[in-house]
């Protein structure tokens, strides 16, 4: 009589399998000096393969300035902070970092979690509560962590269609101008690695009384003067009112971040129970993302490399008749759209190739536009893109996939 | 006529200052192999003081074993994971510490998240989304994170008086009985060092139809053979369907996780956004926790010396003639009733003795319950703890605060 719980789970993972979207994670371990090579653990025996779908966009995660900053925040203070930012957790390390993060952008104060989802999450709803009567303005591709953010804050939300500002200038007019209204958006879109239109975004909040949110975790470390992302180079970055980020791709390291007003910071880190009830980042990870962020500020070179890897991948790609979209940015997403045979894909390259890139399959992109998403970054060879294109090239024939590139 | 914007901000942060619970972070810097002790640099110059209120509660962010283990990854693999579990993110240090868990709590899986409340939020709102037509049973003293979880969720919630088994059983059987029955309580309940009855909890549950989910943040690493927390200590782990703990309390580093049957830990891992969008933990947090909860199955000697310094201190307390709340657990907490109050008295413990404490205001507990909460640990000596409670005495008698104990 009672409720069955087993066969619910059951049935629910079973539902995702005979979908073709259920996961199976890839146990890997990256080596230290020999990004992006790791080691596969997923077979019968361990054995060598080349990562091409890490967010470790530079390979920070093992630059030896971060690495050395690491080691001796262990030697220092010893591994983790003990408790959240107000009961004992607030390091000298937090303290610097915030620092280092709020110079990044030029602004006032800045705010670490414990991850990028967490800011979003914590900082939109809690942005939702503060302001009274607000409405939430949310680009249709923002990532799933802004989604639920503004859902957990229970105000009004709006979606604008991915980038189109007349129709989020639509939306702004209809909504009376007393009435607080937050733009939230992306610098660079991860799954289509397009760029947000951060000037225009900026003129319409100042037209309308509009209050600025922009997610730069795809964005910070890797574009704009010294890292500082889209808005940086775009110079819009004083025009926006929350800057959100990461310290867990390009950066190499973990945890999340936002920058604002000293004022907002306050109310956020005063309010957002996400924040407050959470054990802080341990301080080796802030004194890591300290290292990488002022090497980032100081040196091109790793963005360049990365850009120059990521033109040469989209261009063999284009060259051999794949489905490549052409994006601005440094994510090169290859169209398959169908969970199956992206997956099947994805196997095949691991299995026969040595070849690691994860299909990304419905809810991360809409069904129908099932891809793999390449992530090019300065470590990646010539050789390593040549063994790529030629396996992507076999297996297209082989699946008979199409073989149009994407605009 | 645009929403002011800057005002609202300054508003929120001015009410809590009226009401005395605005929040200063103190900015410590913990040193290896001298906890408890750090150096304080919130006053004019960095000075020593004596930490009384941090979550690593054995000192295990100071264990050689754990540190060596969080040098060796860092040498190994690098700093940060690079990608979510599903993209590129799971690493072999996060498959050898789910094992480890899983083992801790005598589990078929486990399931890692880059907190505890992250594991508590996440989880707890897929369940709800997962059971179709479920009530949520909460504690009416759960923490903040399985509230928000629960409300994220979105499904029908129903409050227990706490720790009170008859409210529950009125509660359960007034539901009907084929719909999902979520019970959702803790092990140690934190601010008031209490014990959540976990037999009679399981026998609700079996009787009803429940599904039970503890949360043992406060516990694991504490309590139990092993370490595995108040259910096994209890003899119910078996009978508990979801266990979640943390890695950032007595193991001493980051991150949370629950446990559980393998076809629950597949679902959760499958369905819960809070995990499949964020970057899992950084591999030099997995290795520390592999090596402290290793360490902390096979030796007492911390858990022990930790509950002869909790009880040696609630003596003093009590012998001194201070409002100690009479705990059966590791949590000392002593009340103070009013928050500007309980700031002043911390404030001056820091400033003139040396000593810190936090002052615990709302909304971590009800106003009027405003306390101060110690967490001695096995490094807390007795010179450390006279110096406390003369300080203690000195200030109550200054403030003419109430000196009966607490039942």
């Amino acid at each position: 009589m009672s409720f069955p719980y087993l066969a619910r789970f059951q049935d629910a993972v079973a539902e995702l399998k005979r979908e073709g979207r259920y996961r199976v994670f890839a146990d890997l371990l990256r080596r230290k000096g020999a990004f992006p090579t790791a080691t596969y653990y997923g077979g019968d025996k361990p054995r060598d393969i080349t990562i091409w779908c890490s967010n470790d966009y530079l390979g920070m995660g093992q630059h030896p300035k971060v690495l050395a900053a690491m080691h001796e925040a262990l030697d220092t203070c010893g591994a983790g902070a003990g408790g959240t930012r107000n009961i004992s957790g607030t390091t000298h390390y937090h303290i610097q970092l915030e620092q280092e993060l709020a110079d990044l952008h030029g602004k006032e104060a800045a705010l670490t979690f414990t991850s990028g989802y967490v800011s979003n999450d914590a900082t939109l709803s809690t942005l939702s509560k503060l302001l009274p009567n607000a409405v939430l303005i949310s680009d249709q591709l923002n990532h799933n962590s802004m989604i639920e953010g503004i859902r957990h804050g229970g105000a009004e939300k709006k979606i604008f269609r991915h980038n189109d500002v007349e129709h989020l200038e639509e939306i702004l007019k209809s909504i009376a101008p007393e009435r607080p209204k937050v733009i939230a958006f992306e610098g660079v879109y991860s799954m289509d690695g397009d760029f947000g239109p951060t000037e225009k975004i900026c003129d319409l909040a100042d037209k309308y009384g509009g209050f600025t949110y922009i997610d730069e975790v795809h964005a910070v470390g890797m574009y704009g003067p010294r890292g500082a992302g889209i808005a940086a180079r775009d110079g819009t970055m004083d025009r926006i009112d929350i800057v959100e980020g990461t310290l867990a791709k390009a950066y190499g390291v973990q945890g999340g971040y936002i920058t604002a007003s000293a004022a907002i910071i306050d109310a956020i880190r005063s309010y957002a129970p996400g924040f407050i009830f959470s054990t802080s980042l341990a301080p080796v990870l802030c004194a890591g993302a300290i290292a990488s962020i002022r090497h980032l500020k100081e040196s091109n070179a790793e963005r360049e490399k990365q850009q120059a890897a990521a033109g040469r991948l989209k261009a063999m790609l284009k060259g051999a008749g794949l489905p490549v979209i052409d994006t601005p940015s440094h994510i090169v997403p290859v169209m398959v759209g169908d969970p199956v045979c992206c997956k099947a894909v994805s196997d095949t390259l691991m299995r026969d190739y040595g070849i690691y890139v994860q299909p990304i399959n419905y809810p991360t992109v809409p069904r129908g536009k099932e891809r793999l998403r390449f992530t090019p970054g300065p470590l990646h060879t010539p050789a390593m893109m040549d063994t790529l294109v030629g396996a992507l090239s076999d297996l297209w024939k082989h699946h008979e996939l199409p073989q149009q590139s994407v605009a």
